[in-house]
Parts: C-alpha cells; structure tokens; sequence
C-alpha cells in the first residue's frame, strides 16, 4: 500500500551510514587530533580525510562506517539514545582502521581503497605505528566512557573482539602455507572459524557494544552479538566473490588479487569439495604452480565457477545473512532500529546477489 | 651494625626480580597460552622461553622482568599482597614485549638479546600481528580484573601508558629525520618527552597499576606513576650510554649501533650543545655523513666523550635516579617494599655508574 507512513519511513541503506557517520563524525575527529601528530597524519589518511600531504579530502576514499552505524543502532535498537553509543563507534571505527593498516602489511596489499595503502605511502615501520596508536586510542576512548560497569564491560567486549581478529588473521595467515587438497587441507570448519574471528567478530561486537553501552540485558546484547557475526559471515563471503570476479573499479584492488596470493577463499575451497571434473582440473592447477599470470588466473576463475564455487559462496553468504535476520528478529528490538539494520544486513551482502 | 635485622633483610637486585618473576610466571605463562598457537609460539620465543622451533629454552634469553616486579614491589609498598597486582605485572610485561617486537621492525633491529629479532626470526607480518596478539591480550587480562572499579581504573591507567609509549616512539623516529643542529635540532626537552614516552611511562605503569590493584589512594598512585617515570628517563640515558661504548657481549647489540642508525641520543645531542672544539668537530663531522664504517662510529663516540657528553648522560642519569628515589621517600609505603625499590632502581641504574 503505497503511501503508508510504513513505507515513508524506511530509509535506504546508504542514508542510514550517512546518518550515522555524521554523528560519529565530530568524536572521531576528535580522538584522531588526540593521536601524535604523525599518526594522527597516517589515520587521516587511511581514514580516507586527507592526502598524504595531508591536505583535506572530503569524501574522497572514506569507508563506509558500516561498523560505527551498528553500533549506533546497536544502542537505538534497545531503546537508547544513539549518543550513548558514540564511544563504542569511535572504538570499532579506530579498530577497524588498525586492522587495515596491518593486515595491509602483513598481507603486502599495496592498494586499499584505490589508493597505496598506509605501508605504501609513508613505509612499514610508520604504518605499524599508525595501527598501534590507532589500538591504543580506541581502547582509551571506551576504558573512558563513565561509570565503571560500562566501562569495564564495554572495554571487556571490545577485547573480546579484539582477540579474535587477531586469532582470525592468523588462520587466514596460516592457510597461505596448507595444502590445497589432501589431509592437510583447509576444511569448511576452519575456514568459518577464520572468517567469524577476521570479519564476524567486530561487527558484532560493534553491535554488542551499542546495546551494552544503551543498558541492555546480557542476552539482548549476545543475541545482537551473534547477528553482527553471522554479518561479518555473510560479508567475508561476499568479499571472497569480489576478490576473484569484482571489478577494480568498484573494489579498489587489483583483479584476481586473492587468486594470484593463493588466498584460501571460500569459492576455491567450495570448487574443490565437488568431485566435478572441473573441480578435479582445479586441483591439478593449483597444486603445480600459484597462477602468476592473468590467463592462469582467468583459467583458474572459470575453473571455480564452473566447479560451482561462485554459487556456493553466494549460498553461504545468504545462509549468514538469513541467520543474522533471524537472531535480530528472535531479539526484543525497537522497531525503527530493527528496520534500519534489516536495511543495512540486506544493503551489505547485496553486492554480489 | 653488622649482623643486625636490616642489613640481613635486604635482598639485591637480582634476588627480586627472580623473586617476582617466579610469582608472575604462572599467569604469564597462561596468558600466553591463550594466543593463537602461532602468535604464542612468537610470543614464547620472544620472552626467551624458547627458540624459534618452539622448543624450551629455560633462561636462555629471558628479559629480566623489570616491569612485572614493579608492578608486584607498587602493590606490596601499598600495603597489599603481591597477589593482587600479578593481573597488572603480566599486562606491563606483554605489553612490553609487543613494543620490543614492534620497535625491533621499526627501527630495523635485527638483534634483540644476542638473537635475531622476532622479525628477523618469523618475518614481518607475523612479527607485527604477535605484537598486536600480546597488546590484545594484556588489555584483556587486566580488564578481567574482579572489581568493575579496578579493572576500569587498571585499564585506563595501563591506556595512558600506552597512549605515550606509542607517542615516544613516533618521536623516536621523527628525530631520526631532524638536522643535528641549527633551529631544526632536537633540544633537551624534546629529547626529555620523548624518552619519558618511551621508556618512562611504562615503568610508570608499572608501579602504578600494582598500587591501584592494591587498593591505593590516588596520589599514592601518582607518586609511584611519577618515580617510575624518573627511572625510566635514568634508565634511557645507560641505554643511550650502551648504545654507543656498551660491550655488544652484554647489551646483546652491535657495536655503535646507536651512532650507525644517526639516532638522536642524549650523550651526542648534549656533546653538540656544548661549545667546544670537540662539540664543533663533532657537528661538522655528524652534518657531513652518517658514520657507516668502524672507524667513523669509534671517531665520532671518541668526539661525543670529549666534547663531555657521556658526562653529561651520566649526570642525566643520576639526578632522574635521585628524583624517583625523592617521589619515593615522599610516599608513605611499607618499609620492606620501599627498600626493595630502592635496592631495585640502584640496581638498574648501576650498569654504567
């Protein structure tokens, strides 16, 4: 029924991020100018704010801040004012800029966002100190929001979190170095367990963080949690299919980036647990040689596509994206906030659907 | 009076760090294993309890376990048990830890306690995300802390530390790019800020996160925060010492490694500000080249001491000693601790008096 305050009243998935940024904006830009000056030169940057020169940006290379809205609407979905969350987005913004900034390091990424990376522009040694204090600030920012229950408890989920992604990034690490088939290879467990810890992990705890510092119960808070996890499930696969079939254009990184590194992403991994004779061709490439050259990536692309990996990971995204629905409407929410992030899940893993 | 209760009662140095080290270890030792088994294999090298194939090493390369006894001697000045203040030693001791792994990449050392540097040993990347696996994990540990007032009071202080760790190494390497002289040159307070970022608000920490676990009032708590940031400044000034005439057998570094990297330590930046014909040599010969060969470094360290700047370090060094030995004695702490920390600071001082 056309018309209806229902339907007025549902804004878009972008609108909502850009509600959010926006009252995010001024703490953000005020936890950077507490940094030193040099980093806090480096987190404009990768931040998306400024040039290298540090010269304004606006809007340029700016992500997102897909996790600052949930944790905004983390807080507006249990019945508090979005203010209250403001700490709790500041942390997960500045975390998860910590996190691109070294795992571009560890990952060799020069390019992030269409522009070099943070190691890139200004060295190594810079871009880990940059991640660092960007860590450190985050943490300070929460360990600094009053009372001490929510304090502790805020800072204590953000650890949470905090231990994962890095146990995360690890596996992911880790798997560079295994097989592609045999005992030894990277089974569907293992790799879930990877993506929650680098993805799911500070997405729901983005979401856990607003509905912590908004007063809410441990299960409102576990039960947003969990959604934001199965979030970050759902967002890692999309990831894995635009790592290997995205336009640079729209993703920022080169083409067949993960399959030149020999990333163990969710589509390969998918080809290869068929018995297809694609998939068995598949396995025979990739066991003689990484593909370095853009006809054996290209060959590789079809391979995996063909082995039905592309449809697979389309189906493991939507799985997580249903289950992250499912774990927000099982949750005694504010209706307002429920729609928003139910616009927001579904804006996220529509990339590629 | 020989023979008295006193002198009897008074350990050295060494027998309490060995003493506070064995009522840490258990805690570390579980911390630890809390990291991903790779990250913790780094982390378990890196405190020299093993090599790199992850087999045991007791005591090989152990630091010795400055921070964590100060934590434990700031608890027991304040009148409580060392008990309470093992959350607090472990956190400074990894937190620590990651700023040597992360130092060792920023400054390119690929030495650290007659070892190859974590770096050096496990590459880059994994070198970077061990550190961030050990800054999470001591976070998370004093978060935990039982008391939503402790553990908030805790983790803001261990924050503050960090926030100035972070800041002193930026410095660090920004005076790595400033002239040896002229209005661009890095002057003594500069200098001073810097060290006390570095080396000065961890050790500050560290005595005054055992006395808030204690249950210390505030300014007891500023009073030890303050005494040990004067040891870290007297502490710095024998590093910048050994950096330059230290024995590479006992510092575990090469020779002169401080004057091969132009770093911009205490006793050349107080041998240019001195107005002699050493001083002057000493400038024309650090504004032509960085000293890459033996006989450069030998000509330059010769040039520092005459012109008076390992003096000068030396007096440095003394007067932040008699200053966190003063804060100290202005403190109301138990008898026993208080002489303890005295024996302690001597004891760290003493490697070049």
């Amino acid at each position: 029924m056309p018309g209806t305050v229902e339907d007025v009243d549902v804004p878009s998935a972008s609108d909502v991020l850009r509600r959010c940024r926006e009252l995010v904006r001024p703490a953000l830009v005020d936890a950077v100018g507490r940094l030193h000056p040099w980093t806090g030169e480096m987190a404009a940057y990768a931040l998306g704010w400024s040039d290298t020169a540090g010269t304004p940006e606006p809007g340029g290379s700016e992500g997102k801040g897909v996790r600052q809205a949930l944790a905004l609407l983390g807080a507006e979905a249990v019945g508090a004012d979005a203010a209250c969350a403001v700490p709790g987005a500041v942390a997960v913004e500045l975390v998860h800029t910590f996190s691109l900034l070294h795992d571009d390091v560890m990952d060799a990424d020069a390019l992030r966002r269409r522009r070099p990376a943070v190691w890139k522009a200004y060295g190594t040694g810079p871009a880990v100190l940059a991640g660092d204090a960007l860590l450190a600030r985050a943490v300070t920012g929460l360990a600094g929001t009053p009372g001490d229950h929510a304090a502790a408890a805020a800072v204590r989920r953000l650890c949470d979190a905090l231990n994962d992604l890095v146990a995360g990034q690890a596996e992911d690490l880790r798997f560079e170095h295994r097989p592609w088939d045999g005992p030894g290879a990277v089974g569907p467990e293992e790799y879930r367990s990877m993506a929650e810890g680098k993805t799911g992990a500070l997405l729901g705890c983005a979401l856990a963080l607003g509905a912590v510092l908004g007063g809410a119960p441990e299960p409102t808070v576990a039960a947003l949690d969990r959604a934001g996890r199965h979030l970050g499930l759902a967002f890692q696969a999309v990831d894995d299919i635009l790592g290997i079939w995205g336009d640079p254009a729209t993703t920022g990184k080169p083409v067949h980036a993960d399959l030149h590194r020999g990333k163990k992403t969710h589509p390969v991994l998918a080809a290869l647990a068929g018995g297809s004779r694609a998939a068995r061709e598949l396995g025979t490439l990739l066991a003689s040689a990484r593909p370095t050259d853009a006809a054996a990536a290209e060959r590789v692309a079809s391979l995996v596509e063909e082995a039905g990996g592309r449809a697979a990971t389309r189906g493991e995204a939507r799985r997580h994206l249903d289950a992250a629905r499912d774990a927000l409407r099982a949750t005694p929410l504010t209706r307002t906030a429920a729609r928003e992030l139910d616009v927001l899940f579904a804006g996220l893993a529509d990339r590629v659907m």
